[in-house]
């Protein structure tokens, strides 16, 4: 039997020799992708505009985010030295810093690429949809398998670095270093945090600044090279979208990967360290699969609907993962068919989000085709019935993610009967299981921005009417997939977070056992753990708890406002911009001379990094201020009075973060939908008051679907890390 | 020493004096107000027109109300009767249709008054500001003191008839009758429940309705006796803002009265039964100072601004009130000084809410002025700023509930160190400190439908400039004193509710206790409880409630998506009968024919009914299944896993409550003022293009403001009641 010769060892070769070879199969992507055809020298001049913008903005922002880093880790290292631990002082920062320089190291070579794949696509489309549609997703899938591959890669160094997997004490280890390592996780978030804001609030405010001068004030249409945004547009997408939603994922597979390993912990007595090793196999499995994923995608005929070939791709990728679960359940978990199915059902969850995410944002179905009807009667019952769908679309959402959860602590418990902590690693199973796709869905979210740059290059370099319908297909399905990975993104989150949540309480109760001295009682001349001193619960019904609650729901709220404020305020600077380059140079619109792009790519630079500092700022400080106040009102015989306030900021606050980012992205995403229902020639068509209408909530949506949206699902896991990384100091 | 007279008895006398007095009050300002001038002819005929209106939609709704309350009662009764305890069954039964009653009877005479009040205002504006603002404010103030007197009386007179003040007993019962009679806030609930949402969707159905087809499609100004939709727009500030205000009101002073009773209990070893009659008598105090508060408003001459005379009354009732309260305290809670405390806290928060509601919505400040400014780039950007605003006007209202609630519950342990119950009973006092002012604040609020209908009858009768001035005035203050009572609403909710979920868990523990043989434990062959079954905490880290707290926060958002929703279907059938009439009789528009104003009114009527049911039944059922459906897996070993549950649904459900309310109601506000203030000459005034953007914002705002927003703050409480008086059904 082959069972026998899976030890340990075998394993853990297994994890890293695919966490390498991924990054080998990204790096032949690359080579496949920059050894394409590259256009003609106009279509190259357009990327190269596009390229050193992105370049620019993103060596900038990273400049600016690890100057945050660093000094946030000095803090981090000063924070624990008060606690007189220097060895988990120093773990919980080099942790800190290995997450944020992998999770950059992930957003930037996948930019990297992803910027010089746009113009092979472009090029492509000229001759073959097959081929164009295969390199943008090969770029994209670049992006897909660093993140994924780095993320595993990282958390496994760190964790081997630290002795975690050391068979000369028999894996003792194993059980603390988990606990030890957030920091990793909390490094990721906090350069997701910025990156996905600072991109964020770039994409938006480019777009609204061209849109809002070259559209409406100037009558030229969209991607015109005589609007001198458009190359800032452009760039936006990339840094939003691309680099965004990396960053975003790439934290959500490293945060559940540590939260996991936590739970695996409490059931080391059933499944030793394979338990702990459990989620990165499956990982593993999971790249995998989406390398496989990606390589199947083809188009039957030059006809056939891009986005189908995509969902092929997805299915493969969704069979193999789950026979992937099915082998590391097999191995790891003891054959226990229970925690295979909870894997099934983080799966389901993915697709019941896709759908539901498809249903509110796809004009075949009511939701959207009410946005377009209600334009009929003006842009006030546009945005109206925009705001209700938004609203509308989150029922379902939380009923997905209520079903997951509930249907995968049960079989956790079904799993191990009366065991404590099994119903919660039925959860952490089923996340694992939404999250084994990542690579693949990574992949088709990057697609998104480089059709849609393929697409501006075509249109900008004056392309055939014949090559703008292909890479308008292209666009159109890329559309789809980024809205679809923002509905996998906040189902993932949601998932994770809960993971997270379980761990957090863990941890906290982790330290007072460690500390009976400190929290002891003496029963027969002993000190060992008073268990009334333990974090049992998170009892709303506590006044401080409740306020708490509160305090983290309004903070999602107020971090909202504040991301949509940004955009706006970079959005004027923009705007003012664009008028001025008109208003001197009347050469501009008449098509004699060339509008000087690199002066709006630098100043929506500047005002995107600007105007990403508050709200990440806030999204650091009111956890960490909440539990620093509430630990003055601890007790002795309440010493966790804090610990829990926080917990409660952080679940209630997940919660509200769920609904808002749920209700941003599918409001956006089907206020721009029913634009382009009524560009097909619905309601008077494109030009008529009702697409004037339209193009209103167009605008609205955006700031709410590429900026805050997104924001949420990665302030939702910052929460959760960063009070984990701060609890030992929320303790009295 | 006169404190030896003021016996139990005495102070019973005084609550039900006090409340017949307030009754015959109200008697007075409505001789005062019917027996004031009414006006020319052309002033009559318009206000008989709205006065009908308002008449038969009342009528309508109440008879639908009615139904739905008869047809609960019906089904309360018959699970009651699974319980076998047929006396508790009557009791809730009762309590519930008198709750019901009474809150339709305040709701019903409230709203006679003052639609006939607005024709005296405005006949009293033809000569004198002040005279026009007192009988405006005095024909308010019925409506406020019935629906306060009315609550006070109803509770009052439910609670000895089931012999809660049974002097023979040694007012023995007077511990458990509070737990059985909350059925009289749960009739209160449900009944305004349909008030707010079927009122809030008839105003601003007529409203936008009236607007989109009156002021965009046909150029006519507001107001215009040519819309056929302008009578229905006046009856809907009536059904609206003054129904719907009052049913909110009369259930907050309800739910809090029998709340703060049930946290009475607990300490009912040591304030006996003055600590239950406290709350009675706190608020009869209230009435008292409220009472002099209206009379004591005068202007000092007719330059002075209303809202100063209106302001001066506030403080005069407020101080007035505390002096009773001092007074309460001093006799019936033991002198103790921590409680007067907390109740100047209550007090505090309210003015906090006043104040920042007013930093929001009024364009004095940055908030409306940044509104009117995006206005500039148009529709899109006025939308997008009015929404970050709104969203940033939730962090002070949760800072302020927030301190209050911790301020509080820290009095209440200081005034009764280590008696469990204490701090919570602090809260109780300070929400009736928030509420002692309660009947002036709504005297405020129903002044702005009767002035803001004064001005529709001036105008529309076509009175001289300066008269139109002195509406004018008065309207503008209307404005403001209905915003500042959502603020207030909204507060005094969350206090409410906060004291209603401490009071839900006694309930559930009580039920456990009742029934040792079911939930007992055998000690030394005595049947006792079994701690270990109590309800002790609302733990949202187990799954279940966590579950249960999503789903309670997403019910907020698709309640209020479906209000907003509501809205839009009721204005189309508006618009497309103002399009008929302008169509079919050409004669509308040249002045020469009057349209139907009767149709417009009978259609909104019955869409707004139609409308109000899906969003209301939904508010009923989704606490009782989720209740009904996690029961299902409770064990005998956790027989309170569905208490358990609701109560997470409950609490997180309130605060996403709370926070799309202010949302809601302040981003509302604030796009409304931000058109006005375009409209004093800012930005270009009247007619520019950043007006126009100003309006569509009006309109988003309006569903907010006047449907969804003040229906989430009966939401609120309606989920409160609706689980308590359930909360036997949840036990396994």
């Amino acid at each position: 039997m082959i069972a026998v010769h899976l030890t340990v060892p075998v394993w853990v070769w297994f994890i890293f020799v695919v966490s390498v070879l991924a990054l080998f199969v990204a790096f032949l992507f690359t080579r496949e992708v920059l050894g394409a055809d590259n256009g003609t020298p106009a279509m190259q001049a357009i990327s190269t505009a596009i390229r050193e913008g992105a370049e620019a903005f993103m060596k900038r922002q990273y400049t600016t985010i690890y100057g945050f880093s660093l000094l946030l880790g000095v803090l981090l290292f000063a924070f624990y030295a008060v606690t007189k631990d220097t060895h988990l002082a120093m773990i919980t920062v080099v942790s800190f810093f290995a997450g944020a320089i992998c999770s950059g190291l992930a957003g930037f070579s996948g930019m990297f690429v992803s910027i010089r794949a746009n113009l092979r696509a472009a090029s492509a489309a000229r001759t073959s949809l097959n081929r164009a549609m295969q390199l943008a997703l090969r770029g994209g899938a670049v992006t897909g398998l660093l993140v994924v591959a780095l993320s595993l890669l990282g958390v496994g160094i760190i964790f081997c670095v630290f002795g975690g997997l050391n068979p000369a004490d028999g894996y003792a280890a194993a059980k603390t270093v988990p606990y030890e390592i957030v920091g990793f996780g909390f490094g990721a978030s906090f350069v997701a945090l910025f990156a996905q804001l600072g991109g964020g609030i770039y994409t938006k405010a480019a777009d609204v600044g061209a849109d809002l001068v070259g559209k409406v004030e100037a009558g030229i249409p969209e991607d015109d090279p005589r609007n001198p945004a458009v190359i800032a547009d452009l760039v936006g997408d990339n840094v939003g979208d691309c680099a965004g939603r990396g960053a975003d994922l790439f934290e959500s597979t490293a945060a559940e990967n540590i939260g996991a390993m936590i739970l695996a912990v409490a059931l080391y007595s059933i499944f030793g360290i394979k338990g702990i090793l459990f989620p990165f196999v499956a990982r593993a499995f999971g790249i995998v699969a989406s390398s496989i994923g990606v390589l199947s995608v083809k188009l039957k005929n030059e006809d056939e609907d891009p986005m189908v070939a995509l969902n092929r791709g997805y299915y493969i990728t969704t069979v193999l993962a789950a026979i992937g679960f099915y082998i590391a359940v097999r191995y790891l978990l003891n054959n226990n068919i229970w925690f295979f199915v909870a894997g099934l059902v983080g799966m389901a969850n993915c697709f019941l989000f896709v759908w539901i995410t498809q249903y509110y944002t796809e004009y075949r179905y009511r939701p959207v085709k009410s946005i377009a009807e209600a334009s009929l009667t003006g842009p006030a019952t546009n945005i109206i019935s925009g705001l209700a769908v938004g609203m509308e679309s989150t029922a379902f959402p939380v009923l997905a993610i209520s079903g997951s959860i509930l249907a995968s602590f049960y079989c956790g418990k079904m799993a191990l009967p009366g065991v404590s902590g099994a119903g919660l690693f039925g959860t952490a199973v089923a996340t694992m299981g939404m999250l084994a796709t990542a690579a693949y869905i990574l992949a088709m979210d990057t697609f998104g921005p480089i059709t849609d740059n393929a697409g501006g290059i075509i249109e900008m370099s004056h392309a055939p009417e014949e090559v703008r319908r292909r890479t308008d297909r292209l666009d159109s399905v890329g559309n789809t997939t980024k809205a679809l990975t923002k509905g996998y993104a906040i189902g993932s989150a949601a998932l994770a977070a809960f993971l997270l949540f379980s761990a957090y309480i863990d941890a906290i109760n982790e330290l007072i056992i460690k500390s009976p001295q400190k929290y002891g009682m003496l029963v027969n001349g002993l000190m060992v753990t008073d268990p009334s001193k333990l974090l049992g619960s998170v009892d709303i019904s506590k006044p401080p708890i409740f306020v708490a609650s509160l305090i983290g729901a309004a903070l999602v709220i107020l971090f909202s406002s504040m991301a949509i404020t940004a955009v706006g305020k970079a959005a004027q600077t923009v705007i003012q911009e664009v008028r001025r380059q008109f208003k001197e140079n009347p050469g501009i619109m008449l098509g004699t001379s060339k509008p000087d792009y690199g002066q709006c790519v630098d100043i929506v630079t500047k005002g995107a990094l600007k105007a990403m500092v508050a709200p990440g700022l806030l999204a650091v400080c009111v956890p960490v201020g909440v539990g620093f106040i509430f630990r003055l009102f601890a007790t002795n015989s309440n010493p966790t009075l804090a610990a829990e306030a926080v917990a409660g900021l952080l679940m209630v606050g997940t919660i509200s973060g769920i609904l808002f980012a749920i209700f941003m992205n599918n409001g956006g995403g089907a206020w721009d939908n029913a634009k382009k229902f009524i560009e097909t020639g619905a309601f008077g068509g494109k030009g008529g008051d009702p697409h004037k209408a339209a193009v209103v909530g167009d605008t609205v949506g955006d700031p709410f679907k590429d900026t805050a949206g997104p924001s949420i699902h990665v302030l939702i896991k910052l929460l959760c890390t960063v009070t984990f990384v701060m609890a030992p100091l929320f303790l009295k």
